[in-house]
């Protein structure tokens, strides 16, 4: 067996639980990593930063260098949501989205920003007929309209130009396709889909195009095809039972994965992984859903998405049969249960008692 | 009584029918614009041009200056849907959509892009509950990511980068948002949602913000709130009734009228106005479908969304009154007849029987 087979079965994980009502659901996650984990005799060891908006008016930082080098010497970090209140004014608009959650996608290099879609026994999608909808999508997550180019002219005036550069690089493009192709490959069905807009962002769709046809003949059982971002969205609301693998740009994925949450019966159940795949740095895992101030400390959060997301976790520390476990209980469980409110903790100790049995 | 609100009774038309089902829909929407007119004692004197797919594989030619000169001294144009087959590879992808659409939008100042989303009763939308859908989304025409701004850098090679510049003005920010707000001002829930992702996009974003905090002074009545566009996409699934008057930049609402077709019942019912709101060349109305080629020739293809941009391009030559017959009586058929298959020249007999009626 190659060194490179062999697993670890220590793993530092940084958690950051947030705000809201993300220290909630990564209770559960970690409650439900910890039953899973414990009989296998795979630790995780557990650190606990304070990051988001209320550590933001309690010190005035972000996330600083200090910090950033510690999580960096992490192997995953399991992250829960952030951000105050809607109504809070202290808190700058989009301080902690750039601040924080950029900051450690760049930072960290999460070039794929992976996102399952997937609708559970049990749960009730707001599409009529949706079929069969298990799909992934392979967003980028470093460079794109994301990369913060751009900038404004006579700033405030009634002459303003502001400008937003997307910046693809073929470097990136490629790292991500690779992946794409790669779980494409891996797969029941083993179709990829690229969407973009080549019709009209021609440069960056071109160089999406020809490095998805360049990787394809790679991956000759794969089948590929190509659909622009407005008809995705026709065929997510129609028949997102099409899909299987979606390799998209930053902004497309942002804005495709949140529609796929919707459509499998809401966000509470979506799990997203900010990943390194060149393991240059730590992977981060979270819900996709965000800090849902509204019903913080109600003991109502779903804590679904985080749980998904810890097995996501599970699976890329190479404990691809513990994520599995993970993610049957949580079907089962949905299953039984469906998603009307049982209460957070609830939740997660009827996963536990199915991981137990 | 002003000038200005005489209104014309005599209208020059420009009617570019296209390829595939383009002009099996516009051959309806002319029926129906005829049969409403006619006995009002309006004239819609109509000048066909031969654009699209076919015609740049008969000519080498997509949109000469001569024809775009000729164009300009309409009063509007109505427009079918271009393009070939899609595994037609004689047409070079995206060269229709540049040299023809787009060049009609920027060339004639097509700065609002006026999409209605309507539930018809007697249609089906594919949400299991979608509540009474009727908002309108406003569109930026001229300039956002669709500016063309851009361009690749090691073209081809392992080290490309390839930008898209997103090119925003208060100029152009400010009329589009003004002609938001008159809009929400005269409907009757008098609401506007401004969607675009100011959290991330930081220079455009804070321009749409600002002026439509600056416009909204002006209009006290209307009410305002924010969305971010992935945010848009789930209350488009979850809650569309929640939306009036959307207004949103280029590419957000290319993406968010797509998706409004889909939860309305198909794209086959979605009209659209590209609108010079200054009058300074002609409006342009069409239907949002394309050509579809798979279905041409059939007679099978729904030609309510061309009559509908027929209603749009009534109300804009200023008579609302003419419009809003058209309106009603595709209203009424569809909630008689509904989506099914009828012929498409049937329906638009069917529509002007009503009007006779
Ligand atoms: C909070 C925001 C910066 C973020 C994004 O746009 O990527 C979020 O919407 C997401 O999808 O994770
Ligand atoms: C054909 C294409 C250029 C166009 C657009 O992106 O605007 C279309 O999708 C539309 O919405 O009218």
């Amino acid at each position: 067996e190659s060194p490179a087979a062999e697993t670890a079965r220590h793993h530092s994980i940084a958690v950051l639980p947030g705000d809201g009502i993300g220290p909630e659901v990564v209770a559960e996650a970690v409650k439900v990593l910890d039953a899973v984990t414990d009989p296998a005799g795979v630790t995780l060891e557990k650190t606990t930063y304070p990051l988001g908006a209320a550590h933001w008016l309690d010190t005035g930082e972000v996330l600083n260098e200090d910090t950033m080098e510690r999580l960096r010497q992490h192997d995953a970090i399991l992250f829960g949501a952030v951000g105050a209140a809607p109504n809070d004014r202290r808190v700058p608009s989009g301080l902690l989205e750039r601040d924080l959650l950029l900051k450690l996608r760049f930072g960290l290099d999460h070039y794929v920003n992976l996102r399952p879609a997937t609708h559970y026994p049990g749960t009730t999608s707001p599409l009529a007929d949706p079929g069969t909808i298990d799909f992934v999508v392979v967003r980028e997550g470093t460079e794109g309209p994301y990369a913060g180019n751009g900038g404004t002219l006579r700033t405030g005036t009634e002459h303003e130009i502001a400008t937003e550069v997307s910046v693809n690089t073929a470097h990136g493009v490629r790292r991500l396709v690779r992946y794409a192709f790669e779980l494409a490959q891996s797969r029941a069905r083993r179709k990829l889909t690229l969407v973009h807009k080549h019709n009209v962002l021609v440069n960056a769709g071109r160089l999406y195009q020809r490095t998805v046809d360049e990787v394809a003949e790679q991956f000759p059982d794969v089948t590929v095809d190509y659909m622009h971002i407005d008809a995705a969205t026709i065929f997510l609301t129609t028949d997102p039972a099409r899909f299987d693998v979606i390799v998209t740009d930053n902004l497309f994925g942002d804005i495709l994965t949140d529609q796929a949450g919707a459509i499998t019966g809401g966000i509470g159940l979506a799990p997203s992984g900010n990943i390194n795949a060149d393991r240059t740095a730590p992977s981060m895992f979270e819900p996709v859903h965000g800090s849902a101030p509204d019903i913080a400390g109600t003991g109502t959060a779903q804590p679904t998405a985080a749980i998904l997301a810890g097995a996501m976790m599970l699976e890329h520390l190479g404990h691809p049969e513990l994520a599995d476990r993970v993610n049957r209980a949580v079907r089962a469980d949905l299953e039984e249960n469906g998603t009307a409110t049982r209460g957070t903790t609830r939740v997660g100790d009827d996963v536990v008692a199915r991981l137990r049995a």
